[in-house]
């Protein structure tokens, strides 16, 4: 009801707890493992490898241009599950709220969790919600897990990783991260930013369906960005990899933000994208396939894997080469 | 380092974070799920029903006599699967971390977690770590999840239970909830109160062999307690479930706290205890086996199911009857 708040008696485990859970929450997730409301959810047999991931999700603030926290927190799984190669079978939902959270705030997402689970083709298996005193947390705080079954037999295999090798970056970069710091800070932008938040399993299980083991390894560039991201990959596999600034990806309205305020793109988060590195004989082919899907639309090939000492490099606009390290306490927290 | 502070820099997800995951959290729990860092941890194939569960923690004080925060994440999850009659397979863990938070006490709290998930006969196979300015948590929130393989065909059958099944509670109760209340407020009690906090899988697991169906349902009365677990126990099996005072155990010290302060056993909080509504014949066998475990050696039977209306009444010391509700919003906050 509007004007109704979150109360610290929602979470002591009484009788405003079993309403808040049974009427508010388990019923709008309503699903046959939900509902008994056991301990734990039963999801019956499942016929291969499982891959299992955890994020927690602090994002402020908590409904932003193109999505929300729990929107973002179902995505976030679904894309952590898909880039192992991983079907979602079921997510579960942790729940912080603070004292005097507007209950509408708390229901709008409760729906975006929902929905997103939903267009991920997945669903809340169980969940818990607790509530802590008002200055002890921040508004909502969405903890979520989830349990994949890894697509026949791939997996990630950054050892496979070899020169000739092509970098794929599925749309632009920094799109989430501008539109966070944009509606934290209330700033004017001429050409609005919206978060790229999506669950990627559709468009990337797609690939590896028709492109198998040709998909070497993958990764979503969340916190810490394409930047992070690489270096991450570079690392694992011992690859020198080489991008090039022309082909990455960014949006007008991004850049001049970034150029603004001093960010790189490069290290902004999104919630929407994968990077892949891919067989060089296949890239152009998968790069067809995942243009296909609404939300890879943009992809492009925006590096290499090149022989030499692991790293990653990038060849600048006029010809330099520069490398493209860890950054070192420069971005902004909390935009997932 | 003695002195050494969680930074908001430890979650941007640059340098620092990556240190903070490889060299604090990583490293520790070494094992060749979490090892590569993928985004999911790769579980292999797994024979048998999946069970799947969470919980979050956000107990005040995070260290209490008997455990801290960790510990209690770790063995809840472990808990809520095993009264499935799920053997744990993989814990996930996600951290939020406030500004400011000794990195001693952080370090405290993740050997907890590996020490109690190796209690549990499991492992840490995925992670998250955010941090939070300061006064936006409070110190460290843990949010674990659980996947399990349930023992072979059994589960919970609230619809089995029947008149004549008894109902056994495997030791004293509230001593979790009274020791973090003595913590939090600095109460000083004749006798200390250490909270009980323990896995229980080994115990239940045990049962569920040996006695299968004749368990019909199991739950572990953390949050709420023995009263509020029996309540919705009654309310899913639509049983009437008669407790004897004289039969509940409750410790000295406990007792004489919650007479001084006006608490009801009945409703506070354990995490190292489990309710089994189980057939009536079956019943003192099941108790032996459950004494034999350290965490099962205080096992009583504390009543019985009848026929009749479902809910839960409770036969007092002086022979009278009275029900057994819900609490309406009396119990403390944060206990778990």
């Amino acid at each position: 009801m509007a004007g109704d708040r979150i109360l610290l008696s929602h979470g002591e485990g009484g009788k405003r707890t079993r309403d808040l859970i049974r009427k508010t929450i388990a019923r709008r997730f309503d699903n046959p493992v939900l509902a008994p409301l056991f301990d734990a959810g039963l999801l019956g047999r499942v016929d291969g490898e499982i891959a299992f991931t955890t994020d927690a999700y602090v994002v402020t603030p908590p409904v932003f241009p193109g999505g929300d926290i729990g929107m973002l927190a179902v995505c976030g799984t679904i894309n952590d599950l898909a880039v192992c190669g991983a079907r979602p079978v079921a997510i579960s939902c942790s729940l912080i709220l603070e004292e005097g959270l507007p209950l509408d705030l708390f229901e709008t997402v409760l729906d975006s969790i929902k929905a997103a689970a939903a267009e991920g083709d997945t669903f809340v298996a169980c969940g818990d919600t607790k509530v802590v005193e008002k200055g002890k947390g921040d508004g909502i705080f969405v903890v979520t897990s989830g349990v994949g079954i890894v697509r026949g037999g791939w997996r990630p295999r950054p050892a496979n990783i070899r020169p000739g090798d092509r970098v794929l970056l599925t749309g632009t970069m920094g799109d989430h991260q501008v539109a966070v710091i944009v509606a934290r800070q209330n700033l004017a932008l001429d050409a609005p930013v919206v978060s790229d938040v999506a669950p990627l399993s559709g468009m990337l299980l797609a690939a590896l369906d028709r492109f198998g083991d040709q998909v070497r390894f993958m990764r979503d560039p969340t916190r810490g960005g394409v930047g992070v991201a690489l270096n991450e990959m570079a690392e694992s596999s011992k690859a020198r990899i080489l991008l090039e600034e022309t082909l990455l990806p960014v949006r007008p309205a991004v850049r001049g933000f970034c150029e603004i305020l001093g960010f790189d793109p490069l290290f902004l988060a999104n919630e929407g994208k994968a990077l892949l590195i891919v067989d060089g004989a296949a890239a152009e082919g998968i790069a067809r396939l995942l243009r296909e899907h609404p939300h890879g639309s943009g992809t492009t090939i925006i590096g290499e894997v090149t022989e030499g000492a692991h790293g990653v490099f990038l060849r600048t606009a006029v010809g330099g080469l520069r490398a493209v390290d860890y950054p070192v306490g420069d971005q902004l927290p909390r935009i997932c």
